[in-house]
């Protein structure tokens, strides 16, 4: 009797592979074959979990937001009581590439952006995706404010979304070594210092 | 006699072709035989200029900013009397992709990215000339602040750092449709009123 695969680790298998074919040879190596041969699976076990190459990269979209959560988690945790700023920072600091899982995620995303323009169905789940994380964050920033460890005059949804931008346009300068992992924090605590007291 | 064409003129045709195929197509559609056909010449003439897809596109990135340059100075021509905050409020502008041309350049920058972390060439021509612009950025900022035009407390440096790389995380949301330009404009506005005075 064959061993009984749970489909949805399956699934994330192919979706870590994903990750690496970028990392490693790019967004345009991302094929059904090569993802296959990086997973040790065959193209029908593949077909098999993913109709199409757009739905493998939009779960792969998906799960990297359950692995940043996840790590998100993590960071948060090994935090001994955290104050908002410091819950902020590690946000911020979540989207930065600045080990190798980040990387391959952030080359993933780019893939999702070049696509976007000409694929709706990327838009949208990266519109869904930054609206929500972005939405979070926001709140977040509004509870600080009323809880009184931000400076009383800032304007919560403008400086949440300096900051959640700021940290996004960090990524390109990252990946291509213009900035170390420590400029680029630098840049964001800054800001942060601004905003909380 | 066959018309004698200009080399240069020929391969910015190619990289105008480059854009276009990228604008309509997407990233992946970059081959040589599809900018030939957009470019309505033949494969053996884009190869006669581009030994490489690579060559073409590192050609198309230096090509960009030459047109970036030359609307930048356009824009600045449109305004009478420019103050410091003009020129950098002008500068930013040029970085989002807010009509055809510069979605287009957009798409070929996120090629860059996608590129940068498999082929090294890639990612030096992006760190020259990130670096490049954002070294006349700051020190269009550091004469502003000599001159009285920011605030005496300012951290050029910084200030200008911050600015550039909000901008380019806003090239994002404005590719996906998540921020309309002046949404992302006022964010940008926000920076430049608490720098300039």
């Amino acid at each position: 009797m064959p061993k009984r695969v749970d489909p949805l680790e399956r699934r994330r298998s192919i979706a870590e592979a994903v990750f690496r074919v970028t990392a490693t040879r790019g967004v345009e190596a991302v094929s059904l074959r090569d993802v296959a041969a990086e997973a040790g699976v065959s193209m029908g076990m593949v077909q098999h979990y993913f109709r199409s190459k757009d739905e493998m990269l939009l779960f792969a979209l998906d799960h990297m937001r359950d692995r940043v959560a996840g790590r998100l988690q993590a960071r948060l945790a090994r935090l001994p009581n955290p104050t908002p700023r410091d819950v902020a920072r590690a946000v911020l600091a979540e989207l930065l590439p600045t080990n190798e899982d980040s990387r391959a995620e952030a080359g993933v995303s780019v893939a999702f952006y070049s696509r976007a323009a000409v694929t709706p169905a990327y838009a949208l789940a990266l519109r869904q995706g930054l609206r929500g994380l972005l939405d979070v964050f926001t709140e977040r920033l509004r509870a600080a404010q009323h809880s009184g460890h931000t400076r009383p005059d800032v304007d919560a949804e403008q400086e949440a979304a300096s900051l959640f931008w700021l940290a996004h346009g960090l990524v390109g300068p990252l990946l291509i070594g213009l900035y170390t992992p420590e400029t680029a924090q630098s840049l964001l605590d800054r800001h942060l210092d601004r905003i909380f007291t």
